[in-house]
């Protein structure tokens, strides 16, 4: 077994049942009516098991946005141009974009890491440089990276990951920003659940109909050339992912193996959830689910991992954007967890039929 | 005319289409794809309008929870006994309800006012005094309310909201606690909309099966027994509702009049909402939904108001606790309406197919 090897072989760290029992019945004894407070009592009991604790906490969070752009933007998939990558990473240097907007409003540290554009960039406050390389190939062409560059990004992830944790960061947040991503994504569901391009594909930043069609097309195009390849996640995530999907993939593996709670964003921070639980089956148990994304492919990424987001508000940019809206209802939950009173406490009386 | 008839009939503030339309305009600019932020660009573009403002805001945010008791529960259509009611009020008064949690943690004022519970309180913080009556009387006897009371409570409601005014309340949240008022509302709903009372009953804080076919068995009695009175919304709201509920119908009412916008809490709050509609409409305009109750009958009353709320996330609770969770997401919808930069300023290319 390679070093690489091995590290995907570790088992994600185990919930702590016992604490996820013990924030049951604490929810129980708090005045109000069993259940009344819904996913908003789900959140605190899921976040107690995830810390391993009785009083959840959600305020020490990170924001990570990986950046980087895709060869199949050639093939007329994207309704943006690839420019809009590095500039999009010069917006959320300077505060412009949702995701600035978000972090600072929520009090969430944010980095964003450039993972490869097509051009380099000039240095940026808040921009971390590790471009693999000058975007992906096109995957219908060719494999979008080498096996070398699929590991070297998913192991920046474990490696940020692995840093972010001695930071004391409660809860994580990662999310995407790469011109043809959504193109990339599709490809992979597609490919990992066995289904077809045109049910799985969808407007992504702003396609027509003859745009989807177009993109669904390419897909099956690329899935055919490479159908001896696509034989499991590693290589599917290779040959159709991207550099920023990948350290997605490597950031969620690294989460479950680290014990770190993280919020998944819409569609594309999905896929790359789904590939990291093809990968390492049991890392979903560190996944809260932010957002049902009005991107069409996401419901089937969602079923596959069993997963009942929190919103629907029919979000679909990305960078981590519908992750971060969710963030101040998981710390609503916390504070009601830990702040309501107990019937007892309040000498309330409890139900009599 | 009497002067409360003469208050009723007044007109509410038009919305300002053409603050409205600019919001919608600046949405288009902003650096994401157009519509890609979903209803956190619709609230936005709602509260720009309610406001008249290019600048929409939610910062300062005041909570009013009208608390009674209801004669019905004689009838055991109740999971929590009667004295539930006013050791919430104190509950509220003490931090230890979630509505106190969810206060203290959006930084919003909170008012509890006592509109009637059955015995009298000792003076608390925070709790102001202004009981009509010991409870309603149980509507399948007689009208719960008398005309004065009934009309005690709206004005109430009005007078509330008027001095809110004066203190720069940019947005109200207001409901209600009260033992039996899922009852209460669950027959104003069921006359208005003219359904059974068996397809709009459900459990509210708790009832078995058993339990909720009594409760719609004793709503039935109550509508064929006061047949004759049950034809105009206000006659409804006086035989069937409770003191909460009416101080609730002139809030809203109130706040169309005044042009304040305001957030609809769950089943309750709706049929509250659902009347002040009901007796001036266009009030609605004024209303921001924020969650769809697990409690079955909402479903027909947020069809009535053509309401679509923003959260899904089968609480039950009251309290305006649905109405509050949904605040973090209206502030950080006005963060990036106010805060985002636009495709020109960040220098980002725009869409190309």
């Amino acid at each position: 077994m390679t070093s690489f090897e091995q590290w995907l072989s570790i088992e994600p760290v185990a919930i702590d049942h016992s604490a996820t029992e013990a924030a049951k019945q604490h929810q129980m004894q708090l005045t109000k009516p069993a259940g009344s407070l819904g996913q908003l009592e789900a959140i605190a009991i899921q976040l107690a098991g995830m810390q391993a604790s009785s009083s959840p906490q959600a305020n020490q969070v990170h924001i990570s946005v990986f950046a980087a752009d895709h060869g199949i933007v050639e093939e007329g998939i994207s309704a943006f141009p690839q420019a809009v990558t590095a500039e999009m990473v010069r917006n959320f240097a300077h505060g412009g974009a949702a995701i600035s907007v978000l972090a600072k409003e929520l009090d969430a540290t944010l980095d964003v890491i450039n993972m490869g554009t097509i051009t380099k960039l000039e240095t940026l406050a808040g921009v971390t440089d590790h471009r693999i390389a000058a975007g992906t190939a096109s995957f219908v062409q060719q494999a979008a990276m080498t096996q070398e560059q699929c590991q070297e990004a998913i192991l920046y992830g474990r490696q940020h990951i692995e840093q972010l944790k001695q930071h004391k960061i409660e809860l994580l947040i990662a999310g995407e920003m790469g011109i043809g991503n959504t193109t990339s994504a599709t490809a992979i569901a597609t490919a990992i659940l066995k289904l077809e391009a045109t049910e799985v594909s969808g407007p992504g930043t702003g396609l027509d109909a003859k745009g989807i069609s177009h993109k669904a097309m390419i897909i099956e195009k690329a899935l055919i050339k490479h159908s001896a390849q696509l034989t499991s996640p590693l290589t599917i995530l290779q040959y159709l992912g991207g550099f920023e999907i990948a350290t997605l993939v490597g950031c969620y593996l690294a989460c479950g193996k680290q014990g770190l709670p993280v919020i998944i964003d819409g569609f594309i921070s999905s896929v790359a959830a789904l590939v990291a639980e093809s990968l390492c089956p049991g890392t979903k148990q560190w996944f809260i689910y932010s957002h049902r994304s009005a991107e069409p492919g996401h419901q089937y990424v969602l079923k596959a991992l069993n997963a009942k987001p929190l919103l629907d508000l029919s979000m679909r940019l990305g960078e981590a954007s519908g992750a971060a809206t969710v963030l101040p209802l998981i710390r609503l939950s916390c504070a009601l967890h830990n702040q309501m009173a107990t019937f007892e406490q309040a000498a309330v009386s409890g139900k009599t039929i």
